[in-house]
């Protein structure tokens, strides 16, 4: 099986950027970095020693993999811009089903590393799954190569699967930032500092690793405390937005434990 | 100043064994340990190497201190057993004022650990905020000196700030687990591990160290792609209750990010 060691990187933002240095570190050459800013583009192409362009009909014709990593809305127009037929092309998203891809070439894939993702701090892929796919086996197996070269949890993932994941990890990852953006709002509000928190933030996320999620959960609302929760609502008060978002969640919570106990599906 | 060397332990849960151990390995001695419970009370006295009754006219009046870590109700039923006047006493809860102890002694405080413990995994207290609070100066400084024994992160937080950050912890800790039961939920829903989503969760909390909170969130309703959060919805049209949870939070962030955009306090 011919590896593939030649990428082109369609795209420059954070999972670009972590994605092609993790790669580059581990010897796949990376031959051209194409985005839409000139800027972004040189940007990432310095760090992994590649050319660079803004103009897709300027794209390199000799990679072995063409990796679209770009917002969700722009793979579709990208569809009508990019001649690659016959190449192998992947994306990197995890709402988007592997079709999107079938106008490009006839050899796609995903190829979804279940992070988030910032340029300001690039971080180990060792421990991320990699989620892959692909409507051929011949792409099937090369994307599983690859994405071992920087992964120990490679994971064979089709589109439906994949878009729950997505689904669930919108909850564990941007409703629990939300969570803390609002414990940061009503420390501030009293100007205490967010520090005071963070300790618990890491140990809270760091339970998770060896105690069931449902027997991690502690607090006024697990424990059904009424008297509690109504005293934090009324102090919610001049803070309506953040009072609703208590309520709600204090209701799902009682709600969700009432029905465990009864044993209902919820 | 006389420092306090032998305390009573009045409760047996999760924050009495965390705080009882840790003291107790600063070389603190533990005289007694009382709990409701007789077993509790002897599981922990055998750990830090004390007496232990559940008769609370057995309590010993040999102590520095008697720390009151019990169940926020119950604290309100000890107040008429106890009788401990002239003696210090503190409570360790987030949400009591400090008067509730009023009827217990003349001199009392609080000593609040601002963390999530467990029996069963015991945590080092170095990083963790300890919040001190007293009715009399001499306590004060007498508690302050006990905290820098086991936290390098003591505080003068009073009952007002306490209660405030009691309130913040509730989403910071028990909202975000619950976010992470959900996910864990929905994944379960489609015969998906759970650990899929182990390395984004470590991540998302890991972020919050260094990144704002505002900045730190990413996802469909921090981009406002209404799409996506369509597509997600109809998903979740089996799991009603999720559903609902879901559908709150993508507004909420929708709204939040919308009014800082305009400068609104939300």
């Amino acid at each position: 099986m011919e590896k593939i060691s030649k990428i082109v990187f369609i795209g420059a933002g954070n999972v670009a950027t972590n994605l092609a240095i993790a790669l580059h570190n581990k010897g796949v050459s990376i031959l051209q970095v194409v985005s839409r800013t000139i800027e972004s583009a040189r940007e990432l192409a310095l760090k992994v020693n590649a050319d660079f362009c803004d103009n897709f009909s300027e794209i390199s014709q000799d990679a072995d993999l063409y990796i679209i990593s770009v917002n969700d809305d722009a793979i579709f127009e990208l569809s009508e811009k990019l001649n690659l037929k016959r190449k192998n092309i992947v994306h990197t998203s995890g709402s988007l089903d592997i079709s999107v891809l079938c106008n490009i070439s006839d050899s796609y894939g995903v190829f979804y590393p279940l992070q988030t993702f910032s340029k300001e701090e690039l971080i180990s892929f060792t421990a991320i799954p990699i989620c892959i796919e692909a409507n051929n086996l011949f792409l099937h197996n090369q994307l599983i190569e690859l994405a071992k070269k920087i992964s120990e949890n490679v994971r064979i993932i089709n589109s439906e699967e994949r878009k729950v994941l997505h689904i669930s990890a919108v909850f564990a990852c941007n409703y629990s930032s939300y969570m803390y953006l609002i414990s940061s709002d009503i420390l501030k509000d009293k100007g205490l500092s967010f520090d005071l928190l963070k300790p618990l933030i890491q140990r809270t996320a760091e339970k998770i690793k060896s105690i069931e999620p449902a027997q991690a959960i502690t607090g006024p609302a697990k424990r059904n405390d009424i008297e509690t929760i109504k005293k934090h609502l009324a102090y919610l008060d001049n803070l309506p937005e953040l009072k609703r978002v208590y309520k709600v969640l204090s209701d799902s919570i009682i709600v969700y434990f009432k029905k465990q106990k009864n044993n209902v599906k919820l």
